[in-house]
């Protein structure tokens, strides 16, 4: 092996401190972010700012991403972003039987480092990708149709903390045994017992990420980081219309995996021909032993039940309940839910899909509010936070695919409308499909509503649901979780008795609360080191970004042991 | 609630220290365990001596196991000892959608009891079976056949060692992260977001152990220790076969929860009728949402398959390898395996099958040895150990059943005996079937051959497989544990490169390896807080005892975060 450019020595010294504060943050769950959100805090000390990020994605566009794979057969790739533009960026094309075996070459080099030095040079990876995450945002936003902002910051700072994170849980899990142990066992008058112990985590085999098209970083870096991290070499499997961004990550972690002297084929991309459909066929390789997936609940199903020689992870569909109950803050709750619907079109698996307000009203400090005016309010919210076109544009991106607009357009059809959805024009991406959230009144005790409700519908549409009384919507909230998952789950109300009824049903169901949120936090929203994402106790998922159970089992400890010999 | 007889105040005075020392223990694998090994140690403090032990089991016999629990539609019982003895102890039979219910009921309080008090009242029930330990092994020598003196150890202190080991895992899981947090994230200029998060952990539901024939109470302690400190009720199914120790576990820990303060219901029994086989019934329920079970290959892929709605923690069957290359203590290594094929007629999942034995012989101490003179050795190490039938008793125990008889009778025509199975006489209990090990030679290379020696043959039978080259003993473990999955590795050589090619191959395929043991520790032995039982790794199980991984999917974590208000 050629003398490596980055020794473990000297990557510890600049990462353990970061290491460090990770984990301190993780167990006092307090605020703590080693990645900038503002775009203005880029362009310095070797990072690209805007300028240079843009350049650096125009300069992809057109242009063959060679990482320089082994059993590369061919060249595949035909983005086109939901803004319009045709990225035309190819991508290599695997001959899996040849690229699977490289990527296990490298993997004892990996497992002898060690969990720490593992640990840092993951966290060189995130560091060279938060030096690019201009580049990356542009990335993000032409793949998931994600505003600037966002992209910027849930597929930047946001994403390689959600990393940063899953390499710490990941460190700490392969240290809590020890490398060696001498175990003496007293034996009364005779000589005790005396063994020589070592420890080793050892990887599963090799994992595969599954990328989603919405949040190709966000959603995949857990997992990605995870595995690695863990001593697995990993196979990057993305969406095929969000390669790019999961392209550039893969590049950057082979890139630095063989700066510090390790097998760059411990990272690797499989992109796919147009309807080739890989993922079933990598799924239930035997050499794929882990496998994190994001995307329909129908596809996580069939991982689960068919890929029986893997550790799955699935995050899948969910339908996620707000309770209007009663409030003190009228105003405050229906601009913080209009944001929450409104935020990237309702494209997140954490929007608010359903909200349950009694049919007789609800008391807010302004007085008592039908169900009527509650809804016409939040409708009349949207409407005002959207009222201005760059401020649309700003906060609702655009249309992912023809899916998400075929739905939109349908739900008129379900109910009475009680905000339309509007079409709105990009003027910088005139062929960007951007629409405002719908919102649909429905009757909570109706079987065909019933129907309508008590399934995702992915995308700007939301259900104001009436129902008879806080109870029902306590019980019914508890059916949505049980039988559909959710991933979210957000209450309004100044009842001390409703609140510990919602807290009880959530505490029972396994689904993550957020209460009386009528600032600048949305229940849509978690942050990483101190928010779990899901919590892997409801269909919605399986797992919870991120906390033990997410790594625990993407190693396992062999031991070796020994007698202690006399010395002669 | 009626006032508990125990506070938590007062268990965790009790109990926290030593719950301290278990993690410490965890942390450094150091030796160390609080229940005493010697039979002598018990009869002071509270705890039962052998005479009180034995009249407590024998008031048990022919008598009816009244646990109290609801749903209770009958008595049903049989258990015939190894040793002869029809143990005449029935036991309530369940109704089970019931009990279920029943089950439920109290998992609220238990849940809100917090971890650190879930540990103790576990650690309680623990003490409170130590202190009947005497007893409980009487219950598991006549229910799995153990020799007394292993029921007493495996099945007493070790067994309590396993649990509590269970529980300091739970219990450190769920501390990981705080109840509470302060989440403030500064703004810039304008106010900080500042939210208040709570944090429980959450049972998945109904945990259901299915318990085995032979270790009963150390292969069952795990998990139902670690699910009930994370939560869960816990439903007992035993093997038909060996009910008494789980049902007096049962009875304890009903007895010490209803102490406490809790529902006894969180922990229930359900024994069957001959050939119910509610198995299959229970562990696909929807309310049971976490499995263990040790036990046959065919059922443990059952369980993983169709019990989809649960965590399933399974110990399967594997086949158990031990390299003969060389060595410089051939008598030592010689005694150190006939005990190892001894030890409880083999009939433990950690017995070496397959001994990998070079045909041009191995080099020793003594000079070279022949592979015929190292079969021929061992045979007589294993006669001389248990050429003394009072010896032989002691160490062989009792067939623990039909089939395991039926495969010894059966080994003889699988190849050349190099030792013959005989019977011996134990003349306390006349109709106890006691057989020594027999020991069959292969060849590693003849497919007729290979077809026995790959399959597990559970009980006191070994093969002694000739072998080429080190080289291919290595390559034959490899696959040995890749397709059939192994609880033990051991080794001999003193060959630095044979040495690291078997450490290789142990890492690689994920199996626990002991070196060139020739002292008083042996291949089929772990001890609690310092070596893993089984890695999860390999086909042979999917999870180890005790790790993270075992514990950290029995609860999820639920946050409820509420902004924080300004003062008024």
């Amino acid at each position: 092996m050629a003398a490596a450019a980055l020794t473990a020595h000297e990557l510890i010294a600049e990462h353990r401190p970061t290491l460090d504060q990770a984990l301190e943050a993780m167990r006092t769950r307090a605020y703590w972010s080693p990645h900038p959100e503002h775009p203005k805090a880029y362009g310095e000390n070797g990072s690209l700012g805007m300028a240079e990020g843009k350049a650096a994605f125009d300069a992809l566009l057109g242009g063959r991403l060679d990482l320089d794979q082994p059993g590369t057969d061919g060249w595949v790739g035909g983005e086109v972003s939901p803004y319009g533009i045709e990225l035309g960026v190819t991508y290599p094309h695997a001959d899996i039987d040849t690229l699977l075996p490289a990527m296990r070459a490298g993997q004892r080099a990996w497992r002898d480092a060690g969990a720490e030095t593992r640990a840092v040079v993951c966290l060189e990876i995130l560091k060279r990708i938060s030096d690019r995450t201009h580049e990356f945002a542009l990335a993000v936003m032409h793949t998931s149709g994600q505003a600037f902002m966002m992209a910027f910051q849930a597929g930047g700072p946001h994403a390689q903390d959600r990393g940063m994170e899953a390499v710490a849980y990941a460190y700490v899990e392969q240290v809590r045994t020890p490398d060696t142990a001498e175990w003496t066992k007293p034996q009364g008058k005779r000589d005790p017992l005396a063994l020589t112990k070592q420890f080793t985590p050892v990887p599963r085999g090799i994992a595969l990420l599954i990328g989603c098209n919405t949040f190709p970083t966000w959603n995949g870096y857990p997992g990605l980081f995870a595995s690695l991290a863990t001593g697995n070499a990993v196979l990057v499997k993305p969406h095929p219309r969000a390669v790019l961004p999961l392209a550039l990550t893969v590049e950057v972690a082979r890139k630095v995996l063989a700066e510090a002297g390790f097998d760059p084929n411990l990272v690797a991309l499989a992109a796919e021909r147009p309807g080739e459909g890989i993922a079933k066929t990598l799924a239930t390789r035997p050499e794929i032993r882990i496998i994190d997936y994001t995307g329909s609940t129908a596809f996580g199903d069939w991982l689960e039940a068919n890929a029986r020689q893997a550790q799955v992870y699935t995050e899948k569909a969910g339908v996620n309940t707000v309770i209007v109950e009663s409030t003190d803050d009228y105003k405050g709750m229906l601009s913080n839910l209009a944001f929450s619907v409104s935020l990237y079109s309702g494209q997140m698996c954490t929007t608010p899909q359903n909200f349950l307000v009694p049919r007789a009203g609800i008391p807010t400090e302004e007085g008592p509010k039908s169900y009527d005016e509650v809804v016409a309010d939040l409708a009349r919210a949207v409407d005002g936070l959207l009222g201005d076109d760059v401020r649309a544009n700003a906060l609702l991106g655009a249309i992912v695919n023809p899916d998400v607009k075929a739905r939109v357009e349908a739900a008129a059809g379900l109910g009475e409308v009680a905000l339309a959805s509007r079409e709105i024009t990009n003027p910088d991406f005139p062929d960007a499909v951007v629409r405002t959230p719908v919102i649909v009144k429905l009757d909570g005790g109706k079987p065909d509503d019933q129907a309508v409700y008590m399934s995702e519908c992915f995308g700007p549409v939301s259900f104001a649901v009436a129902v008879d009384s806080a109870a029902e919507a306590v019980e019914l909230l508890r059916r949505t979780v049980r039988e559909k998952g959710a991933m979210t789950v957000g209450a309004y109300t100044t009842s001390e008795e409703v609140e510990e009824a919602v807290r009880e049903a959530c505490l029972d169901e396994a689904a993550q609360l957020s209460l009386n949120l009528t600032g600048g936090v949305y229940v849509n929203q978690t942050a990483a080191f101190s928010d779990f994402h899901g919590s892997g106790g409801n269909p919605a998922a399986n797992a919870a970004l991120c906390d033990g159970a997410f790594v625990a089992n993407r190693f396992r400890v062999v031991e070796i042991r020994s007698e202690v010999r006399a010395e002669a």
